[in-house]
């Protein structure tokens, strides 16, 4: 099936089965705002445990903070986000739709590659086996005219951007002539700035009101309490804060389902060391995120660093995760080595001494960070697109398609099922005593309906590692039949062993020792 | 001491030892917005989970979730928060300073209760034993005067309340010739209504930005996924939807720390069930939510019902857990039936059906709504108050004072200090040998700095249950010794015993235990 395909069904799953639905559904929804349900909150808090424990837990010296979403207005100034976080726009006369520039041109260069590649998969239908395709791109004429035309249009538009110049970017839509998807039209007004910060009044004084920001990033929350959790938490360099909260950017254009949401969840942490200690620190953090990422047991195929070459203005080192989507390799995490920068522009801006007082150099400095930086729901949408699986199966003895998802046990919403068999002759009844006793240790969930294959299924499609059936043998010598998610194979086991068993395979315990 | 000091000890006491600072502290803070610091967090996590995992793990009827900030605004607008969620606000035109119309009134209301204490006050010193207050309370001219001053106003009062009756605010706060504190005069412009919810726009077409709020509150949340989770999840009637959340509110007049914040965190719980059937459930859950506030053990006494005698809009009963806080008997949570006005008002908005089949009476209906609310800060703010004290002791034949927060040990945010007597010999090593075999367990902090009696007031005053330290006689026979933070009691224990005996005192399944 086409990796889209799959997308697609991917999402439609998250709804059916109270993962994630769209935000004010009823209302028709409200664009790029999504809701977790009854199984996606589960899912998510799961993510945030592990997270958060190999953070502040594991590491003796990371300690955990929650900052307000709302902040001092100046923050945002000293930040660099007032006059720097924004999105070049610009609108189609004919049909009033707004769109980004650079998105615009990233398509027109898209539009090159796919004729290119549509070349190739001609004469590789023709050629077949024979086919060389390097050979073939290097010499068609059709396929090396368009190569240069993308040539010219990358180099120009890199260009552009690197220069911030908003003319040029409007000169390309007009060359290129590109046109409005929905007017069709290339009747295009200049190329503005928008900035992505949500903005809103705060209190009301008879001399007008506050206005503040709606945080685009947990981080600042982070440098502006420093002094705070250093002096009372008496901490010594090297240390690391960490933070999980929401954040808010005005997206103009916001894709993928929850890949790119307005409103999203972060996870950061930023470890305060001493100048020039900063590139070991940012090798050591590389390596321990990544293998955070790869003890889910995903697939290390699957992950991979992409270095920036182009760094931000304060950064001397900057790297992702990326992971592969199904809609190709995309970011899931960033590592940064931000240096001084934000500290010293708050010093700045704030006329507060934001220092540390080094008691082997017998001096103070400002900190340099070293910053990892996850958003919670784009972990989520890695975990689901990398559990979903639609497997070929047999079902007495005819063919089928079971939907599941092979969530790792310790981030499953629900991990036991308890079925009776049928819903008579006390079954019910026992099936229920065994949740009693295990609802304080594990999400449980009891489900009488249909038949067992059917209740099976069901849990297979929420992810249940583990499904417990009652049957009148049950009640004779209190044992059960457990039936394990991935492999479909069923053992016969005494009710007390139950809580053991599971709790041996969904333990954040095992996983975190995975980490050392 | 007052009870006023001990709050501010208690403002002040928070700071110190990392629960909660003022947001953007260094930019000179903002109003009525708070941040939490390393133990903070710690102990709202704690809290947070207290709620969830006894609303979500112990029903089996009640499943969470979690919805975006942002909604679509006519939700806002079926809810009633766009015409009605307002407060009465009033200008000084010569300080230029903005009140809530209500709470001048109150004030003056306070004075004239204040005047009439003073008078009983100064009657019971000169009378002493002899006075009988309530006599002194019915027959003296002075108290008599001011108590129908009281009444007059009440009454005036509450009944411009009652039908919005602007002008007739402006009115009192005339007649009774109320001065700004600032200017001092009575130059006051026209009450007018201010609306409370923040607002901001999203997304940028060229056809202008879409008006947004900040939720208000969390249960539009749950009102509007009603049905996704109900025929997501196959729930049948009754059960309930739990979410932990921010909401935010433009509180002109936002007062003690924590207790009203303009943004905060709220545990809603919406309890779907057959119209008819609501007043029992009400009941229900009036017994279960205050038997889970005195689970936590700060003495049964310290808390009562309150209940509404003037019932909003949409409840046919309501009723508040109130704690006893140093500055009186306030709300800590909400029961409320709020009958079916969500349901309903949405169904009536949206054009979709929002009902459910009842398989037994073979009909559709909107369910009725019984709702539990509770602040998390304010939560918060009653565990710190309820556990703060001031405790005279003797240290080395002398008095002294430590304080000592006696959180419940399952809340409290580090549950472990580990303490080399000193810092050689190889006690650090076999302190932190000790700490990495606890870690993934319990929080646990490191603490060599000072000495064990300095250290042991530091855990104190942080929370921290237990107190382990490690001396020459463990390198030889593997025991440590433990020490309690209420009791201040010492045990000898080996090493190995440690993790169970910690386990069972700050254990959530044994607090669960209590909830049955």
């Amino acid at each position: 099936m086409a990796q889209e395909d799959i997308f697609k069904k991917l999402v439609a799953h998250c709804k059916e089965y109270g993962y994630v639905f769209q935000s004010s559904e009823i209302y028709d929804g409200l664009g790029a705002v999504y809701d977790y349900g009854q199984n996606g909150v589960e899912l998510k808090n799961n993510i945030k445990k592990y997270w958060w424990d190999s953070m502040v837990l594991l590491h003796e010296n990371v300690v955990g903070i929650d900052s307000a979403i709302f902040m001092h207005p100046t923050i945002w100034k000293a930040s660099g986000h007032v006059d720097a976080f924004n999105d070049p726009l610009i609108d189609n006369k004919d049909s009033k739709k707004r769109y980004r520039a650079d998105v615009l041109i990233e398509e027109q260069l898209a539009k090159y590659e796919e004729k290119m590649d549509k070349e190739v998969a001609k004469a590789q239908k023709r050629f077949g086996d024979a086919f060389d395709e390097k050979q073939f791109r290097e010499t068609n004429p059709r396929v090396l005219a368009n190569q240069e035309k993308w040539n010219a249009l990358h180099a120009r538009f890199s260009d552009a951007l690197n220069a911030s110049d908003l003319a040029e970017l409007k000169q390309i839509i007009e060359d290129e002539g590109i046109v409005c998807p929905i007017s069709g039209s290339r009747n295009w007004t200049d190329v503005r700035q928008f900035n992505l910060m949500f903005s809103t009044d705060m209190g009301s004084t008879a001399d007008g009101a506050l206005k503040i920001y709606l945080r685009p990033e947990t981080a600042q929350g982070i440098f502006v309490n420093y002094l705070n959790v250093q002096k009372t938490g008496r901490m010594k360099l090297p240390f690391g804060i960490a933070q999980i909260g929401k954040a808010f950017r005005n997206e103009i254009v916001a894709r993928q389902f929850i890949f790119r949401m307005r409103e999203f969840e972060q996870m950061e942490m930023q470890f305060f060391v001493k100048p020039g200690t900063e590139l070991d620190w940012f090798d050591k953090w590389k390596e321990t995120r990544i293998n955070w990422h790869r003890a889910l047991g995903f697939g290390d195929e699957n992950y991979r660093f992409h270095v920036h070459e182009k760094l931000a203005h304060y950064a001397n080192a900057a790297v992702d995760v990326e992971y592969k989507f199904p809609f190709g390799f995309k970011e899931v995490e960033g590592i940064h080595s931000r240096t001084d920068f934000d500290l010293s522009q708050h010093q700045k801006y704030s006329g507060k001494k934001i220092q540390y007082f080094d008691p082997e150099l017998g001096e103070s400095y400002v900190p340099y960070v070293v910053e990892t930086s996850i958003g919670v729901d784009r972990m989520f949408l890695q975990v689901v697109a990398a559990s979903y699986c639609e497997e070929e199966v047999e079902s007495n003895g005819k063919k089928d398609t079971r939907v599941v998802m092979k969530l790792p046990p310790v981030l499953a919403p629900v991990k036991l099922a308890v079925m009776p068999l049928v819903k008579k002759d006390g079954l019910p009844e026992k099936a229920r005593e065994i949740i009693d006793d295990l609802k304080f240790d594990f999400n449980c969930q009891y489900d009488e309906k249909d038949s067992i294959g059917k209740r099976y299924r069901r849990q297979d499609a929420i992810g249940t590692p583990f499904c417990v059936t009652v049957d009148h043998q049950t009640l004779e010598d209190q044992t059960v039949t457990i039936r394990f998610r991935d492999t479909m194979e069923q053992e016969r086991v005494a009710i007390a062993e139950l809580k053991n068993m599971i709790a041996d395979q969904v333990s954040f315990k095992k996983l975190f020792a995975k980490l050392k």
